[in-house]
């Protein structure tokens, strides 16, 4: 048993911009020379946060739409009233959503369903430079 | 340490059915021969989720209650317009709930508060065969 | 690779109290001796929650307002009117945000993003004990 850690950056729009970064998950997978176990992909920032969807523009568009919904930008957040950042918004929905998304490893790459792309939504107001981290553990 | 998978089957009606998966989760997990250590369980399909519940009629009746007021059915979703799936809510409700489930190992079972059960939440809008594999790493 | 794990109790007014756990998280961590690996955060108690938020008054405030939004206290729950409980908001809201938080594990601490606090949210309608137990796996 061994851990592989790794990690990237990316750089994001913002604005509830929603990358794609399963091949990016994938290359780390392959590079831990693990072939079954856990990986972990974590997102260190307060304004972003990692799940996973069938990547079409179809469903990014309706997931900005969710998010919007759930948590408005600019709909009187405590958070702006204290700081001035603008960014209320983006703060609750990365933690409703949560920065970490566990995957099965098998075969010594991540186990999703044909349907499932592992995306990183940036939620924050302006475009930003994110770390993603990868972590595997396993044999 | 090892790691320890299977993967197993279930079949739900859609539209938000809601199943109690804790028994299968702990038999895998019996199986394992993995005393302690970490668990994840994971469902490989794009318009399903894992979670937990204390599983009574009421709370999966709310449950199935947010989901529809939080992404309602036919709420002219681009998914549905571009590939005519009509289970654009199903996608976005996934992705919001998430695909795996991560929880404590001790004593060879899961270790789970008396009123948390495991379920898997299938929100596509007819009747699917859904894999979960569950996933141990421990010793 | 080893295992460790530990449980804390801490005590939560209630009502969508949010609690900063990151400092007994990282006490946790530092105790297992593990340098590198993955850590999980998990609460055993289908009223409550982990994820990680910046921890400010501003925020803390604007989460307990997008709980209330998201699933209102009082708002018919099948629950309630099955058990009397009053607190059919809190199991939804705890099922929506999840009781496991994973995190990676590097240099003996906790790897998190500068704003990133591990939080407890207790959505329940009184104030309760709650224990959290914190899983490391590595070497």
């Amino acid at each position: 048993m061994v851990v592989f850690r790794e990690t990237f950056s990316l750089n994001s729009q913002g604005d509830c911009d929603i990358l794609d970064i399963t091949g990016r998950v994938a290359e780390v997978v392959g590079k831990s020379g693990i072939s079954d176990g856990i990986g972990m992909a974590f997102v260190s920032h307060s304004t972003a946060a990692i799940s996973c969807v069938e990547y079409e523009p179809g469903l990014v568009s309706d997931l900005k739409n969710l998010y919007e919904k759930l948590a408005p930008k600019g709909a009187g957040y405590g958070h702006d009233a204290r700081w001035g950042d603008g960014n209320g918004h983006a703060h609750v929905r990365a933690t409703l959503q949560g920065p970490s998304f566990a995957f099965p490893v098998a075969g010594g790459r991540p186990v999703l369903g044909t349907w499932q792309q592992i995306i990183l939504m940036d939620y924050d107001n302006r475009p930003r430079s994110r770390e993603v981290s990868i972590t595997v553990v396993g044999e």
